[in-house]
């Protein structure tokens, strides 16, 4: 089968039957709700750049299972070549969307238990691998948007998972003949609802006892028991609210748009079940996951976003005739180092990358560097809003409706005293695009995605060889033990 | 005449013809338009904070003119302690408010008047000192809530004020018997439409052949000629659709809310007209507003910000079980310490205040420590808004609608999902108020007001004295010239 | 009796038997090693400074004991106006020396004990108080330099005081008829060698069980059992080699010298003792020790050497013809925006001050401000030397012997090639003083003085009121518990 | 010829009359003086490293001249591979020496030179490339140590080249059958009195009428009319003093040893001139050379030292006993952080290379992160300075002389109270070799290594693709022009 076209996406998702509620209501459909359209518009985008012949090799990749062209979101890495291309496509989704692609944890995932399910087999003799590939088949086949579930609700943190409510991680509360039944909630899912299928991964390690919570499996969109409950906040009344979507700062493809996965005794059957109790194995498959999607969230996405925030930045600076400024140039160039430092990290972890476990033919970047892009990305991008926010000037916070342009009233007086360099529209716009990156969800948002910092702190420490450096400086000491 | 009581004041208001527009539309009425009402509320709250004992001498003052008790935002400061006093006020205000509390640069452009005109008319034999003190008298009297406009609409900034259109700043266009007629208009005016008067300065310093910019006055809020078009954003579409105020950010007293204000030919008569041509003195002008302003918005209004953020992280630190985590007490403590070293210039500021210019009985704050004030917290609020993103966790971006805690569809879901160590509402409610801040428009909205810092790194350098540096580290180095 | 002079202060020194070793050998003659004569030339300044008519009430203060006029360093502070001058002369005086001033723990020692033993009579019917106020007249009376020692060896830090070498905490070993018998080791002591006495503190809280180790009290330079082993390091090499001081970073008073002084079974006699044995005040009194020197080590004195640095990056960018840069400015601005706002935490944390406790007449700067200088300092002083050696250039790496310029084969061409817009020598003495603070040990030794930054981050979190911040909060978001 | 061993590089070193002094002295043998030494010990140990087969491929390469094995130092890069062995060759001998290896930037001025010549005789048909050929494959084949030379005195920056003192910039004065004679003086030369030959470049872009700076050449180290100024400092006089060099905190390689190189009238023959007169290729030569220096400079060597710095700063921390606490981890982990964002940036540097130009064989890293590279670096170094001396505690400032170890005076008080988790010997020779890294000279060093950041945030605004970026803007925001 051919790459699905946009068309027959926004059609797929139109069949299922979601059961989505966004600010206290039902969600009818998703494809014309303003709100959760933005995501389906997105996800559509995602199929058409990978049908664009121009984008052939990052948008695609060829399968390992089939030898078929397949959307890369659904691609096992096999080389480091492949890890490139991925954060390549992190890239140049970020870059177009201007928001979430919603298909990135769902990859990460995939690449996670292709891993992952080869060392549980090897060691558990368990076939989890083939039922895993059978899977990624069909997902490649009808070229499903598959979407990745991780984070638990959690509760209170003070607490172990056994101590506290059981729900309030997704477990087993039943084995059946076939599957078996899950419940609990995963929080913060990006546009899971918009996907044809989620796949659900443990959300940390685990200790022996807590067998029920050691499960991975994949599961559609419409399944009995299942709720998304979506977020809501001022973008989101804003966008409802919107006459023309060009009023907005991302207009066709808004905000990050998440929701609250409510897993309410949910069946699973068995060729779905890729991990079912094997706890000492959670820790890797989350570990592995965080690999590859801290590459692409730290050292590809948010460039792709760094670019957009610069390139308005720019303009905002050119269209009110300040661009040569000392400051303005040093605050454009500094946006530059904060966005490329961490888009090195992507690189150098994919090309840095190995494969894991050995003779799987999976590849993972390092992690090291994986790590290290996330890190810098949650601090820069701040710094990146910070600048942005600094040469956007006043206007990026206290300008009027567009909706003035039309006011008889007012029209003259918006026209005639919001010019600069450019027209008063041209210059709300640019003004709008950056009021929503410096004045939006974007800097915690940008914190927490992939885990926040840290999280990545622990990793970085366990994946740096201390153990060397500490032989390299007894060295030059003159110390010997 | 004794203090205004806030009904008084909100009756006051709808006696007043204002005319403003928001998102397209008159507003037929301030105090019921949900998003000017806060703007109302919070003026009201002032009046309120004012009668209230416990604040005495820090919401009021005695008069110079008068000797009567006054409200402190119409006084001008006559010793160090009313500049410690009037930042007090500011701190207090803030932390009561949650937001701006509107009559800010009214009080410092008045403050900046009373030295300036003293310093005109000893050079120029004019009586403006005069003039302001019945006007400020009168203010004093009636207990008027007075706003202050600065920022022009300047358009391209590649042009000096004299090439481009010559009505992007405010300006003298017709000189009459008994007064000028103005033209132009005053851009981040913070809630100017609910003030009774404003107080209009120049914008920055003037040179020679612009003598028609060189025009500070009084003016109602009703003038005739004045149109207030409100800023309009994703806050303001939130409230509007809000059917409760709890569900929002800061429920009773909103955003700061600013508008564009339009001169459009307003007839000023003379006794309200307090510079006229001087255009040597518009850079003294500008700079003992931004002296005052700057020490009162970076070292105390921002730490009353701060001071709701931190509270507000531990509450949500708490709530989610993790405020013991080493990490956690780290980030709150140096939300702290950026905090309290930006209060800290505004107390430098105030006690190494001087009388200026001598013999006017006028005090200002010390110009150095002032802009350290403001400059600490352009960048300090930043890294308190990443700090409390990163304790208030994901939730903050990801949160749903409090009205799913009516849905009988999701209702049990969220309530058992988004407990922790508190019941969900609670967190929600929490959580909402850090969404306000760090995902709201405080970022730029913070680094802008009072001038960008840029500005104040100027200030910064002529404050400092340099020479005397160099005289010390000549003398450390033997270095004799 | 008049203050003491400084050739008056130059003889008693020679009079003392100091048992003082540096770089393996006795110093004979401290005045005349070329290391130590730096600390007795810094210590004589002092006396200088405190004789100039117009250092008056900066340098010198009225004592509240005897009615005279005596050294401040000797002074307990009685007022917030105390507090401001106690924080001025530190400035002043890192202005005048360019390193330590040798008396600054010394005299923040004494207020901390005027303090606590007021304290500990009340609460244990104790005399201390008594005693150390016949100690302090006696010092005043004639003008003694008084040092002070704080921190203990410490040894293996995994080890509670009882657990390791009983030695590593200065103790009490044997008590006698007439006084107590003590061992152990204070580090770090800045010029100890040098003052005629040196008050003893216990380093830190202290537990039941620890009696032996709550021991303060005064003892004289040359008191038997008294070794000071003092540090080295290439600036001592450099200093001892150097025919010509004018060839030094700081010609005259050189780096901070420090050293390790050694209790080898010293004797102390009862009334020279001020605590013995209540480890619940050891707590307290090393606390408000800290509170006063963390304002004045942050918040005065590294202002006083950033001054020094900034005047001098200054003079290094005229004399290289670079000072118009924009980046120039703004780096030269910048490191006055850090040093001053360390700076106004002093000034605030001198006018917040409060008498403590109650009743006993001394005052003690606030904490939470005191923290905050110190911490702000901290990490300031290493972007300070960062920005100072930015604009030092290459040279301040590279830069020859000043002999070169005495050298035949050399001198035509270091003169040719080093001059810039002032001759040679000029520049390359400026670029050496630059060299001392730029490439010295003025990082650490900033970032450790007063105590490390973890130490002052715990007194900040403790000495700020969050719970008052968590009430305001909680109103904000109207939250009722 | 085979690769040059250790004893033969240093055999050749005492043949070549080297004219250098220090501190104004004749060095009489650079191998015997103990700070020439240093140098000559560090050249020797690449050759060393060269010969070492588990260094195969990083320290060697294959001559595209010859076919033969070489040291990479003298190697052309031909591939990306290259340029990542390039940076691979830096990061080992920064942790082998931690130092300066001396021939980083002859090796970088000899890839500038191979792309630049190609071009200038395509363009102008000269032979320029030949004639470097010739030179290249006589170094190759003699295995000679060849450094590089840059940065001109300049003087007065505020004057351009024409305006000042001609010599301030190396430049022809005269012009002979056979080839040319320069005069002037290059700055900041590391090690170069050690090396066999020395490439010079012109330091700057230049204008038409300054083509007598238009010169590159190479010259034998012992050329008539060198003269060597070696810097002289602290850490100079230290090593002098030194008797035993593990005293010191490097003991066998010492610090960075830079030299001013003088040209008084210096005959260069025809065969090693490779520009004269060309201006408009001074800057593309300058250029090409910064762009692999850079990379090399920003994110290998100084990774390589910040290796050092962190297993020594984890060696100290468990020598006292505080490596679990969690500030020291998170020290530990942010150095790692900062170091490998660097690192990312060169590895990204190399693998994003380029032939330049087309055709030529030569291969370029990427400009972007290359400098990417040396700012992160140039601030990053700080950082990690700044988190080291936290770790290393007070005593990296205040330790005293190895020698008390051997004074019976002092030698058991130091063993006794310099003790931690280990004994005192081993902790001060840690603390030793974290004061040369803390409070040495390398935070203005590495600064300005490679030129200071000003300069790269130049290029870095030039490299960067910003109208690529507002396109993007555009069409995020629906602006068409």
């Amino acid at each position: 089968m051919a790459l699905m076209t946009p068309a027959e996406y926004k059609r797929s998702i139109q069949q299922m039957k979601v059961n989505a509620y966004l600010d206290g209501r039902k969600v009818e459909n998703l494809g014309e709700n303003p709100v959760t359209r933005t995501v389906v518009e997105a996800t559509a985008k995602l199929y058409e750049l990978a049908a664009d012949p121009r984008n052939e090799g990052v948008m695609t990749a060829t399968s390992h299972l089939t030898g078929e062209k397949i959307n890369r979101n659904l691609h096992v890495n096999r080389s480091r070549e492949d890890l490139e291309k991925r954060a390549d496509m992190a890239l140049l989704t970020s870059q177009t969307l201007g928001t979430c692609n919603y298909r990135c944890v769902g990859c990460d995932s995939l690449n996670a238990l292709a891993s992952i399910t080869t060392e549980v087999d090897r060691n558990k003799g368990t076939d989890y691998n083939k039922r895993f590939n059978n899977f990624l088949q069909r997902a490649q086949t009808n070229d499903l948007a598959v979407s990745g579930a991780v984070t638990d609700a959690k509760g209170d943190r003070a607490k172990r998972i056994l101590e506290g409510d059981p729900d309030m991680y997704v477990h087993l509360v039943k084995k059946k003949a076939d599957g078996i039944v899950v419940r609990g909630a995963k929080m913060h899912q990006s546009g899971a609802f918009s996907a044809h299928e989620t796949v659900v991964l443990p959300g940390g390690a685990l200790r022996k006892g807590e067998e029920d919570y050691a499960v991975a499996f994949a599961v559609p969109n419409s399944a009995r028991g299942i709720t998304y409950i979506l977020q809501y906040n001022a973008l989101s009344a804003e966008r409802e609210k919107a006459e023309d979507i060009y009023h907005l700062g991302n207009p066709e493809f808004g905000q990050r748009e998440t929701c609250l996965m409510v897993f309410d005794d949910v069946f699973i059957p068995d060729e779905n079940i890729f991990l079912c109790g094997e706890v000492d194995f959670a820790s890797g498959l989350i570990q592995r996951f965080a690999k590859t999607h801290r590459m692409n969230c730290g050292g590809a996405c948010k460039v792709g976003f760094a670019d957009i925030i610069i390139g308005a930045a720019q303009l905002a600076a050119e269209y009110s005739g300040i661009e040569k400024a000392a400051h303005i140039r040093e605050a454009i160039t500094n946006m530059i180092r904060l966005s490329e430092a961490a888009h090195a990290c992507a690189i150098a972890a994919a090309v840095k990358g190995r494969e894991e476990p050995p003779g799987s033919g999976v590849f993972m970047p390092d992690d090291l560097f994986g790590n290290v892009a996330k890190i810098s990305t949650a601090h820069g991008f701040w710094q990146i809003m910070a600048l942005a926010g600094d040469i956007a000037g006043g206007l990026v916070v206290t300008m009027p409706s567009f909706k003035e342009l039309k006011n008889p009233a007012t029209k003259g007086y918006v026209e005639k005293y919001l010019k600069a360099a450019v027209p008063a529209e041209k210059r709300m716009r640019i003004t709008k695009v950056l009021q929503n990156w410096t004045a939006g969800l974007h800097g915690p948002g940008t914190w927490h995605g992939a885990g926040s910092t840290q999280a990545q702190m622990i990793s970085l420490h366990r994946a740096a060889n201390i153990e060397e450096k500490k032989r390299i400086a007894k060295k030059i000491a003159g110390i010997e033990d």
